[in-house]
């Protein structure tokens, strides 16, 4: 049995490592859980500035190991600490604690009723594994971490292998924020291993009780058939794949064509086209306005460049899923940009007569999809069939307004976030935003891993019933010390 | 393949009565969840008037095929009609929709904030399981089925063969509502089936979004694993097993102990026992008072008559496991009733030296094991070894507070309810109760199969990102029409 104690991993972690964080991850959870708002809210804002205070050597890691501009890799600091800030925020408010009570009635016939009051509670420890594609937003101290540990769980992070470095860099920075707030050390610690034994430890650790992972597909059902198989199976949200369907409508095309082609495949090449929200499959219109945009996005895609993808094994999964791209039935390259090198390699536009095999796969890269369709009663059955996805994005104008209300609710049984007359890729952190889907975009449709909704995913509602005012916990006591927002009898306060 | 047709069945079903009620509840999903709040609550508290107005043809089935007496059943009857009429108020209300709307901000640097706006909507057609031991709370129009209809999801019904008549009768009722509403009668269909298969038919259906199910820990682990099994998995809500432990702390003996002995045994004994919040597990302080308490407390188990169980199964089940229960090792029976036939078997009170084997499996039915323990530290460790429970209930008087404290942040962890001096069976339908917990007491601690808060697990929240105006749902407009409580920016209006 390993002693418990939290690790800041800068080299290869072990299973002893693993049972050794699980372990101090359990002990911290009693008093970690039992933070107060201010408490919990002010160390997440600490957490935030370490890592503000040493975002240089952060950020010239990050652009290092993953490849990325340094703008890109500045605006993802700025998002990392946002994000933490928006759920001290939301913990502070303490809207989260889902405060609920139904005072009793002693006289009610035939039976009185008792005094009870809910609130939520945090799971326990989670388990964090960090995205290839944003070290720092979706990694060691993005938005899983920082909504777990709003909730009031400790976290277990698995950095991710692309950018070890970097994790490290942040998880001191986090270490650091765990001491100076006088918590116990197995708040946080952070593991690295390149294999996959260290996340099916981690997962099936019976210390850990909730799972984020952001990743592939085969990744994120792994560790959900591991949690599932455990003696006490636990949640798994895990965000994988999607092709987000872009919808262009007839009205939008009777404006400039260029300019929207050529913000299309913008989007579609952002970032190599290494993000979730890459919109990997367009459905045009046939007819004239179509072939210009066609047209237009070839030539953009012509005239872009490979930039490095983030891991050799990513440029690697990209060129055979390409491939296997160009060689399903029905499927014409429409153009393809400039490699530079073998991981820096070329985005590509095809166009696919049907949605089957490789033409629903996600390819994750700048790889684009256009499907042609000749009227809604064409295009809907298409909707219908796709898997479903974290968002779908419609261009329309006025002209089109009765087609996209009729879009709207198949949309919406598909996709976490649909959005008009702009481009997926680009999430915004707040109240409202949904980056989740149906599976396989997530392995739980009901949740978000973006905003401050994730929050939920680490909760669970405990009822007391009679129980004695000195006994009460802070939250759901009559003298509300906390000011919470709370439901009394079902009616918000 | 069979034609979509919504189906009360009053006979065994069969594969093709799953697909035709599946399709039918696909088809009639568009639009019942496009109703208004108004309009399901309306519909929702017609299934209650027209279960009432034929209350006592319901009734009369429901005694002869459950056992149960008269009176419970009355009480079933208001309780399944009062929570009905509880998801009508929670519509009506709107706050279910979770309504959170992030302004836009143009003028944001560096990039400008779109206008995000969320709401939630419903899954999707789910199944619901009925359940043996409430043939009308927890079964055809019980909390399941009111909370899934609630959200916004057409229901398809496999009842139990325990009661197939009074299922029926109840269908029927909803069928009647379903008419009068003028609602796609795909809304609602009710199946029935002996065997495993249509259950599995019916959670393995691509058109079943959810399942809610209330039963064994066996039954319900298999509807978990073909759900997990589906190419699309899907969430299942099963309420499974718990013993319920109660804590008698110190104080709570120095008071009637012969009363609060019968009051334990009221509980045990209640409805044969035959409740998920049965109180089988109860830890009992060493000593004299422990003694008295003991001795009260076999003597009211040996006056305790066995009353005809639910179904010859269920007896079976209890003898096996009684039978099991004896034979453990440390165990020693205290008292035994009397019974009544194979199919009333005598309630029974064991003491158990250690919490192993046997004594921590569910018996379903009057068997209650009693645990001594010495001081906190003697019984905390016993606590924390417990698997997930939906109930845990604490006898304490001023004098134990510092235990009750104590005990409590343990208790979190292990159960969905925490009850202070009174009995766990007897499960209040309000807004802040929870009848849930961590597993193996159901598949998902996040949720609650009883209350208001159980409509959420028919949920999931969509983003909608620059929707033009014209195009929004209403709940998300800006006029607000259904006048709902919002969450701007974070804060709630």
């Amino acid at each position: 049995m390993s002693e418990p104690r939290s690790i800041i991993a800068g080299t290869e972690s072990d299973t002893a490592d693993v049972v050794a964080a699980t372990t101090a991850a359990a002990e911290a959870f009693t008093a970690y859980r039992a933070t107060t708002p201010t408490q919990r809210a002010d160390f997440l804002e600490s957490v935030a500035a370490e890592i503000e205070a040493d975002r240089e050597a952060i950020a010239e890691a990050a652009v290092a190991e993953s490849h990325l501009p340094e703008g890109r890799i500045a605006g993802e600091v700025g998002r990392t600490t946002g994000q933490l800030r928006l759920f001290a925020g939301v913990v502070r408010r303490g809207d989260h604690l889902g405060v609920r009570i139904d005072p009793p009635l002693p006289d009610r016939a035939p039976l009185p009723r008792a005094d009870i009051r809910q609130r939520q509670v945090p799971l326990g420890p989670v388990a964090v594994f960090g995205a290839s594609n944003f070290p720092l937003a979706f990694s060691t101290a993005g938005g899983d971490t920082a909504s777990a540990l709003a909730a009031g769980c400790p976290v277990v992070v698995k950095g991710h292998p692309a950018h070890p470095r970097t994790g490290f860099l942040v998880a001191q920075a986090v270490g650091r924020a765990v001491e100076k707030a006088g918590l116990h050390p197995g708040t946080f610690s952070f593991l690295l291993g390149e294999g996959y034994d260290l996340g099916q430890d981690l997962v099936t650790d019976p210390r850990i009780k909730a799972v984020g992972f952001t990743g592939s597909r085969g990744g994120g059902l792994a560790l959900v058939a591991a949690a599932a198989a455990r003696p006490e199976p636990i949640p798994v949200y895990a965000e994988m794949s999607s092709i987000n369907p872009v919808v262009v409508l007839p009205g939008a095309l009777g404006g400039d064509v260029a300019a929207l082609a050529t913000a299309y495949v913008g989007s579609l090449t952002l970032g190599s086209g290494q993000f979730c929200t890459n919109p990997g499959l367009l459905f045009l219109p046939r007819g004239e306005a179509g072939e210009a945009f066609l047209a237009a996005a070839a030539d953009a895609v012509r005239q872009a460049a490979g930039a490095p993808m983030l891991t050799p094994g990513i440029a690697a999964a990209y060129a055979s899923g390409t491939e296997a791209l160009r060689g399903a039935e029905g499927v014409r390259v429409l153009a393809e940009g400039s490699a530079a090198g073998s991981e820096a390699p070329a985005p590509q536009l095809v166009e696919a007569d049907a949605l089957a095999g490789p033409v629903v796969d996600e390819v994750f890269g700048a790889s684009g999809v256009v499907v042609r369709y000749d009227d809604l009663d064409d295009l809907l059955p298409h909707l219908e069939r796709l898997e479903g996805q974290l968002t779908a994005t419609v261009h329309a104008t006025d002209a089109d307004t009765e087609a996209a209300r009729a879009l709207l609710p198949v949309l919406e049984l598909k996709v976490g976030r649909i959005l008009f007359n702009g481009w997926p890729t680009g999430v915004e952190v707040g109240h409202a935003m949904v980056h989740g889907g149906p599976f396989p975009a997530t392995s739980d449709s009901r949740s978000t891993s973006v905003g401050s909704l994730a929050i939920e995913r680490f909760q669970r509602p405990v009822a007391y019933q009679d129980v004695p005012a000195g006994v009460l916990p802070e939250a759901v006591r009559d003298d509300n010390p906390w000011s919470l927002r709370r439901r009394v009898d079902g009616e918000l306060e």
